[in-house]
């Protein structure tokens, strides 16, 4: 059988896990490791998706949407209907959709699980919905998406060992349950995730069950979900050792600018974050010199540019007093031009570090890069 | 004494008082009859100066800025600290602002007007600020703008014959000061504003005042401000015929789509009005079919564009189920895509109305235009 996604490891570092690879899908090869921007509502907030595709130098090539949002709002039929995600919001690179799973675990008192799947009700109209394993793949059967992934359950931190461990078995029934009835695999692949937890032996456990489905990817579940950054690393460290190293591999849900790097370190291929997005909207940037915020006073005069050491189209034609003043005066062009920074500072940086991984320097890159400051935790 | 703004008219139609003509200005030249879209705060709403630019076939060439806005945020200091508005918002195209007198004067209780000037209060702050006719000459010479306009009272409608007489008489007496006080002529023109409200031989009276004084454009102010569109071309049609023929006018404030044809057959140049911006922001857009509301439910499903017979970037490349989508989920890029569309509908209107004046078919295109439905009254 014949994958939708197939993955191409070039080179691991020779001091570190990290590793240069390419991913092939059905909608346009992607160089790894890679950031892709999160499009929750079939939108980047804030940014046409031609500006998408010509951020850095390369490019964006592979965007995130949520299973979720979509489902409730416009409705994946509806999406089906425009021809999938990628027509219907006229973006012609490959996609990844996640599964819903996290999204209705986050609705707290709004969600009931069972061994069937989670009921929940809309955080937009209250109306009543439940997703299963096999809805969840039909709902991304019917947005189209390159990559699609497992219906999962994401244990909160800190969850008790046998929770977690109840969870993440439960999470390999559901992920067994989604393969069965993942039908078009030539067109879609399914990737499946990892869960357990801060436990080691519950990364394995998990592991080795997933693994044995021989998935074209795995993703790495549960982290940066609120435990400290060592903790993550550490876990991190262990997680990666336990999946095929010819398989990407995905950290769900991570990517600021330290996060990058130090996961790279550890062996990812594939990131994910609503950070530089939701920040921009909210006034701050990444930059080479740590985190900006453009509200602040001191920049009402400062005539220079946001990151003197970037080359995207806000540090090149606008200064941080007309970003301060946008901002201030509660202006859309305020969050246009500081998300397209944001996400051009972030694929910029993983073409650094995708160069610096094939010149052998990865350790020296990090290293010049966050003493320069541009970790912005 | 060169004059910063020069224009040269090309040729009146035979039927109307249409006619086609340039402006030639410190920023480039002109193409009129134009359509000048609003930056307000020295941003043209949810949209990139790069892509004003590239409106339509030719481009967007000139804009509006407003001088009682950039005054109180950031303060006229900071934009001429930055170069001016023009490096301030990168826009290397012509700008005109406003004089400010019309936001003050639309204050209400909290402007007093006296013969020196109008005390204003902040609508942001409610600190206090007085604004007369060389407060704002100097503050729109700080901002720099290739055309400023004269510091004007904009009578209400209705009012009384013996208040529009007072007012417009005010008026003439503070565009004398304003031209006594405007020094930099060879970088910035000042243009005068007919007042005179819905009485003709107001209008006249003070046409004559204002022409004597020989200033390189004149507007006309006043209308548009709540009086039946009939009443409004009959003035209009007066007015005109008080203006000196070699000199560009410019009606204040209009631009719906068939205000514009009327404006260009009374023979006026230009024309600027927030309308395209912020309907875009509230979901509807001009058509060549009439305006359309974006959040009807009819248009869940419909695939097709928002215009057919348009072909800006939100008509060649998104759906009406797409743009409805966007705009129920509250996403920053229905603004964008709706605010370029309308834009791009008035700038390509505008070419296709000079294109029309020049072929001697201006009435043709115009019945054309308004039996299809695009006035979008």
């Amino acid at each position: 059988m014949k994958h939708a996604v197939t993955f191409q490891l070039h080179k691991t570092d020779t001091r570190t896990k990290a590793r240069r690879g390419t991913l092939f899908t059905p909608h346009g090869r992607i160089e790894t490791p890679v950031f892709m921007p999160v499009g929750t509502q079939a939108t980047v907030k804030a940014i046409k998706t031609d500006a998408v595709r010509h951020l850095g130098a390369e490019g964006a090539h592979i965007l995130l949407a949520n299973t979720y949002h979509l489902y409730l709002r416009p409705g994946h039929e509806i999406i089906r209907e425009a021809g999938g995600l990628h027509a219907f919001m006229n973006w012609d690179g490959a996609i990844l959709t996640d599964s819903g799973g996290f999204q209705v675990f986050s609705l707290g008192d709004l969600r009931k699980i069972t061994e069937e799947g989670v009921a929940f009700r809309s955080h937009i109209d209250g109306s009543a919905h439940m997703f299963t394993p096999e809805k969840s793949i039909e709902v991304q059967q019917a947005l189209g998406a390159d990559i699609i992934m497992a219906f999962d359950e994401c244990a909160p931190y800190p969850a008790d060992r046998s929770y977690v461990e109840q969870s993440l078995q439960r999470t390999t029934r559901w992920l067994q349950r989604c393969k069965q009835h993942h039908r078009n695999e030539d067109r879609q692949s399914l990737f499946g995730i990892m869960q357990g937890g801060m436990y080691s032996d519950l990364r394995r456990q998990s592991a080795e069950q997933i693994v044995e489905l021989d998935l074209p990817g795995y993703a790495i579940g549960g982290l940066s979900v609120g435990e400290p950054k060592p903790l993550m690393y550490e876990v991190l460290d262990a997680c990666v050792d336990y999946l095929p190293a010819e398989k990407p591999r995905y950290l769900m849900g991570v990517g600021s600018p330290d996060c990058l790097f130090e996961g790279v370190e550890r062996g990812i291929d594939l990131f994910d974050c609503v950070l530089p997005t939701r920040i921009a909207r909210n006034g701050t940037a990444f930059t080479s010199r740590g985190r900006v915020s453009v509200k602040n006073a001191k920049y009402a005069r400062d005539f220079g540019p946001l990151d003197p050491n970037c080359d995207c189209d806000t540090c090149r034609n606008y200064s941080l007093a007309y970003l301060r003043h946008l901002y201030k005066a509660d202006e859309i062009l305020s969050s246009m031009l500081l998300t397209e920074h944001n996400l051009y500072f972030l694929v910029h940086t993983m073409e650094q570090i995708r160069k610096s991984i094939e010149e052998d320097r990865f350790l020296e890159y990090k290293k010049t890069f966050l003493e320069g400051g541009g970790g912005c935790e």
